[in-house]
């Protein structure tokens, strides 16, 4: 009905809103399982918890996600990521319905980098202290914890890939829009 | 003459085409900034180097960047960058010349995006690792290698700044490609 309308106003132009709608729906297919990808990060990281079988009388051997700021500000970006995906269905929704919308894209673009930009730095940042849980460093005196904490490190590594996917889906979906705008 | 040539086919895009040039300007410069911002934080890291007064007979205490691997990370990362940047230098002076083209600034939105994950997944990476030189960690027996080397920790904490700087940059860069785009 929309695609009648606008070719009414327009020959020519049917086929390019068809194409737009497409782009639009895919987007919107595209932060869906962003959105899948950066909660189950968040979720996965957020309930490491690990304590080993041994333990003294005054010391019980445990590892906690939060016992390291880094993958503190892994959750809480991964959350505010997922969150902000959330709210952007919204737009994306409204892409699907009215195609030649400009300014709402431009906007949607500026808000994907900024969180591509907070996404990459709390994945590449885990992802630091993760290499350090394994192999540790000679150079200067910090052991690889994974000899002992064997589960924990598994799933903080296993956690990281949530999140480099999702780098890649905002990279497709900053592409996706950025062609929309110029196919116009 | 481009503008006039421009303006002779549709009444009233030359002052369009005045700001995309200006935008077009405001690019190229933000490139520049962008390119020393990049080319000193690896500079920068790439030549820190400490050695302690006191050694002993076989063992002389020494830091540099390479002993963590995630300063090589770095350092790689950001010339990747700043050489990428240069490149695009040339792709932003065909914008300023033709302030028209289209699927340019798409290649471009496409890899400043590409940049911008890595560079700050460079940078988060390094500022994971200088937050544990200078805190260390007390649950998993990281000590702070700061206590012993604080002209390598001041040199690297500052490294940081460019590349954080280069990653605003970048966000400003993505935005004017995209708000060129939809303005045409």
């Amino acid at each position: 009905m929309g695609g009648l309308e606008i070719g009414s106003k327009i020959s020519g132009s049917a086929p390019k809103t068809g194409v737009n709608r497409g782009v639009a729906v895919l987007d919107f297919i595209l932060r869906i399982v962003a959105i899948i990808a950066t909660l189950a990060s968040a979720i996965a990281m957020g309930t490491t918890n690990e304590s080993l079988p041994f333990f003294t009388q005054f010391i019980r051997f445990r590892a906690k996600y939060n016992d390291l700021p880094t993958f503190t500000f892994f959750v809480v970006a991964n959350s505010i990521v997922s969150a902000y995906l959330v709210l952007s269905l919204a737009l994306s929704i409204f892409h699907i319905l009215k195609s030649g919308a400009q300014k709402s894209r431009v906007v949607l673009i500026f808000f994907d980098t900024a969180m591509l930009a907070l996404l990459s730095a709390g994945a590449s940042a885990a992802a630091a202290i993760v290499y350090l849980a394994h192999k540790g460093n000679t150079r200067t005196n910090w052991f690889a914890i994974c000899q002992q904490f064997n589960s924990f490190c598994e799933r903080i590594s296993g956690s990281l890939i949530g999140s480099f996917g999702g780098m890649i889906v905002f990279i497709l979906l900053i592409l996706t829009s950025a062609l929309t705008l110029s196919r116009r």
